[in-house]
């Protein structure tokens, strides 16, 4: 997946040793896995040459990253011109997110 | 690696089944490699959920992705505060980009 941070969210990030983002959308922290459990424990966190793109190597709780139940966020492939989505649901997003 | 893409460069990545971007710095496209020769030949082009994120799955030539003439352009890691490089340089930049 890939998310943005500002520098408290990276400070949490660490301190917390967890994926902590910052939500553009909402404009506000966003403690991954606060709605879905599916916390990010902190493996690794490493920084690209122009200083300016994180890398967190994460254990990832429940094997789910994205909000549509899938591993990852990169679930489709192009194939021939048509993005196809290629990886499983592992978890309906509405049993993920309490609504029933 | 991460780098920038626009329309024109994600057509050309698919027509030349290699990594092609958009240098925001030089405004112009950017044949990955063309000064390495560290060309990424395409294996894979995915697309994140929310449709605003491209994963490239590449055959990184050289096996050299990075400016700094390391594997990955992540070489740094975050030990106890300080980012600290844990990859090592597998090849000269100099000797890469033809500095005599």
């Amino acid at each position: 997946m890939m998310a943005w941070m500002n520098r408290e969210s990276l400070a949490l990030t660490v301190q917390e040793d967890q994926a902590v983002y910052w939500s553009r959308s909402r404009g506000k922290l966003w403690r991954k896995g606060e709605s879905s459990g599916h916390q990010q424990v902190l493996k690794d966190i490493r920084l690209d040459c122009d200083a300016d793109v994180i890398l967190l190597k994460v254990e990832q709780k429940g094997g789910i990253a994205c909000h549509t139940g899938r591993r990852s966020c990169f679930y489709r492939s192009l194939q021939d011109g048509e993005w196809v989505s290629t990886d499983p649901v592992l978890k309906d997003p509405d049993s993920i997110y309490g609504k029933h």
